[in-house]
C-alpha cells in the first residue's frame, strides 16, 4: 500500500484519474503518477487500439528566464542547441560534470530568453537553481504551475482535432504551437512517451486542468477514450528508457545510446562535462544500453535491478522487463559490458524467480 | 496500490522490513520508507512503551570532502557553525536566495574537510553539486553507500547498550561517537525523528545492513523490540516537522518557527539567503507554523493540504493531522497568517469530510 500525504503531490487531474478507476500509481519528482487502470494488458491493448489521455504532470517544469537563460541551457546539455527553432522541442541529455545523467528532459524553447524543461525524475530545479547561484548568472529559475496532459494512441490525432482544431494536424514531430482553448491558450506538442503518436498539452494553471481533460472525454466517446498511462510494455517494446530505471548517474549519455544528442569535436558549443564525454568518446563506452529477451514464462514484476551473467559472472544487468503479448517474449532493457553486447549474445539474467536464458537483440520491438 | 521498479529503490534493509510484516510505504528521495506495521495506534503505543528499529535508508546522505567543505557547507545554511565541534550533528535549514526551505537535513561533522548532510526528501545533491560547480569550489559532493538505521523508543539505550557496548550512554543529545561493530566502526548518533529518545546508525557499506538489522532484533527479545517507522501521531503531537509536508521552498525558516536555528546580525557568517532572511526578520514573518487542534471525531488521511478558515476566509491550512490516542484529540500541524496566529484563536478546517472546529495552541503535546 501507498501512504498518502501533502509531501507527495496530487495533481490538478487526480479528481479525474480517480473518477476514471486507477488502480495503482507511482511516485514520480513527488507527485502521483498513475501505473494502472485495468490490467496492464488490457491497457495496453486499449492504447495501441483506441486513444488515452494521460495525467503526466508529474513531468514537472523547470522555467528558466533572462538574458543568460540561452546561454545557461546550452552549458546544461551536451545537445547542440544552436539551430534549435523557437516552436521545436528538443531531448536534452542533462549531465554532471563527470558527464553522468542527472535528468533527461525535454526541452521547449519559448524564445531565447524563456525555455522550459520538462523533466525526468530528479530534481533537475535545484541542479539548475544551485549552477546559476554559482555562477552568478542573470536569470530566474522556478517550477511554473505547469501540469502537462498526453493524449496518446492511434486516434490521438482525431480526438485532438475535435478539441483544438484542425491546426493540430500542422504540428511536426518534437515541434509544437500555442492553440486557443476557451479563454486561454496552451502549448501543444506533437510528443509523448509511447510510440503510438500522440499529443502533450502543457496545461498552465491547475484551476484549467479539469476543464481540458472533461473536453477530451466528452468529444472522445466515440473513439473509445480512456484514461491511461505509459505503459510499462509498451515503452520497453519501442525502447524508450526511463530516468532512474534504465540510468541513473552513474551512467553518462554515450553508455545509454544517447550519443546522437550529444555535440561532436566539429560543434562550437560549450557545455558540463564535454571534456569527460569527449575522452569517453574517443575510447568508447565500456557498457551500453542493449534490447534483452528473457525466454521463457512472463517474467516477475522488476523490483531491483537483475544480475546478466556469463559464465556466472556478471556482465551486466536488466532495468526493465515484461511480458509481452504482440511479441511473445518477455522484453527487457539492459546495460551490458562491452565484451557482450553484440547482438544474438546469449546470456542468463538472476530473477528472483531463477535464472533465465537472455539474448542480447540488435533492435527494439518496432 | 504503490507499483514498484527499480527507480523507487529498495534498501539494504528491506528483507528485514518485508520480513516484519510492513503492510505500508511512502516513497522519500526516490526510495521506500515503510509507514506501518499493524495499524497506526498499535505502532504508536509500542514506539511510545518498548523501542522499534526503522529503516530510515530514505535519510541519503550528501558527503561534501575537500579543502572547500567547511566554506561551503556555512554557505549552505543560515545556522552559524563556527562552535561546531568535530563529534556534533546540526540540524541545518538549507535555503535558497529567497531564503526558501530547500532541505532540513542533519549535518554530520566529521572534519573541517569532510561532512555528511543527512538529508529530507529533495534532491540536494543536486543543489550542492551545482553551487559547487558553479561557483568552482574545490570540493567533491557524492552521495557514499550509507544507509541509516534508528533505534527509538523508551527502551533505545538497553537495546543499543546490548550491541554497541557502555559507550553509547556516554553519547549527548545530536553528539555520535564512531564505535566498532563486528570487524567494522559505525557513527552512532543519540538523535532520531521521535521524541520518544534514541539513536541513529550510520551503517556504511550496504553488504553489512542486515548483520547490524540482525543483532538488534537478537539482542532485543525480551524487550519486546519490532520493525517501527515515523509514526504520524506521534511525531505531531511532538511538533517534528516534515519537509514537504509541514514545509516547502515557498516558506523560509522562520515561518517554520526555525528562527533559532538561523544567525542573526551578531554572527560573522556568510550563507545564501542571508539578505532575504535578515529583510524577514526586521518585519517579522507574515504567517508561522503553529500546533492546531481539529475538534471532533478522527480526522480521514490528509492527502493534500486543507483550507483554514476564519468567517469563510482562508487564513491558513493544516498539512499534517491525526487522531492521538493520548491527548482524546485530533492533533495537526499548521501554517497560519500573523492576525490569526495568537494561542486561543478559533479557526475553521475543511476537510474533505467538512469543516471543523479548529484552535491554535501555544505549544505542541508534550
Amino acid at each position: 500500500m501507498l501512504s498518502q500525504s501533502r509531501r507527495l503531490r496530487q495533481t490538478p487531474f487526480t479528481p479525474g484519474v480517480e473518477n476514471a478507476g486507477v488502480t495503482a500509481y507511482t511516485v514520480y519528482n513527488r507527485m502521483l503518477l498513475p501505473t494502472l487502470f485495468r490490467d496492464i494488458e488490457t491497457d495496453y491493448r486499449h492504447l495501441k487500439t483506441y486513444v488515452q489521455v494521460w495525467d503526466v504532470s508529474c513531468q514537472r517544469s523547470v522555467e528558466i528566464v533572462g538574458p543568460d537563460a540561452a546561454s545557461l541551457i546550452q552549458k546544461l546539455t551536451p545537445r547542440n542547441l544552436q539551430k534549435m527553432q523557437d516552436d521545436q522541442c528538443y531531448y536534452v541529455p542533462i549531465v554532471d560534470e563527470n558527464a553522468g545523467m542527472l535528468n533527461d528532459p525535454v526541452a521547449i524553447k519559448h524564445s531565447q530568453d524563456r525555455w522550459w524543461l520538462s523533466i525526468a525524475d530528479s530534481d533537475l530545479l535545484l541542479w539548475v537553481k544551485g549552477l546559476a547561484l554559482g555562477a552568478k548568472l542573470d536569470v530566474q529559475v522556478f517550477e511554473p504551475d505547469v501540469s502537462p496532459l498526453a493524449v496518446q494512441g492511434p486516434k490521438a490525432e482525431e480526438l485532438m482535432v475535435r478539441v483544438f482544431g484542425e491546426a493540430v494536424c500542422d504540428i511536426r514531430f518534437f515541434r509544437y504551437q500555442r492553440l486557443a482553448f476557451e479563454q486561454m491558450s496552451f502549448v501543444v506538442a506533437r510528443s509523448g512517451y509511447s510510440k503510438q503518436g500522440g499529443f502533450e498539452i502543457y496545461v498552465e494553471g491547475g484551476e484549467h486542468a479539469m476543464g481540458v481533460w472533461n473536453r477530451l472525454f466528452g468529444a472522445g466517446a466515440d473513439l473509445n477514450v480512456r484514461a491511461g498511462c505509459p505503459n510499462l510494455i509498451e515503452r520497453i517494446e519501442a525502447g524508450l528508457l526511463s530516468y532512474g530505471n534504465d540510468m541513473t548517474m552513474e551512467n553518462s549519455p554515450l553508455e545509454c545510446g544517447l550519443g546522437k544528442y550529444c555535440a561532436g569535436p566539429d560543434d562550437t558549443i560549450e557545455c558540463i562535462g564535454q571534456h569527460a564525454l569527449e575522452t569517453e568518446r574517443a575510447n568508447g563506452p565500456s557498457r551500453q544500453i542493449r534490447p534483452i529477451s528473457i525466454q521463457g514464462d512472463p517474467v516477475p514484476p522488476l523490483h531491483a535491478a537483475w544480475d546478466l551473467l556469463k559464465d556466472g559472472i556478471k556482465v551486466g544487468q536488466v532495468s526493465s522487463a515484461a511480458w509481452s503479448p504482440d511479441f511473445s517474449t518477455n522484453v527487457a532493457i539492459g546495460m551490458v559490458d562491452a565484451e557482450h553486447w553484440h547482438a544474438g549474445t546469449i546470456l542468463e539474467v538472476r530473477t528472483p524467480t531463477g535464472d533465465r536464458r537472455a539474448e542480447v537483440r540488435s533492435s527494439f520491438w518496432l
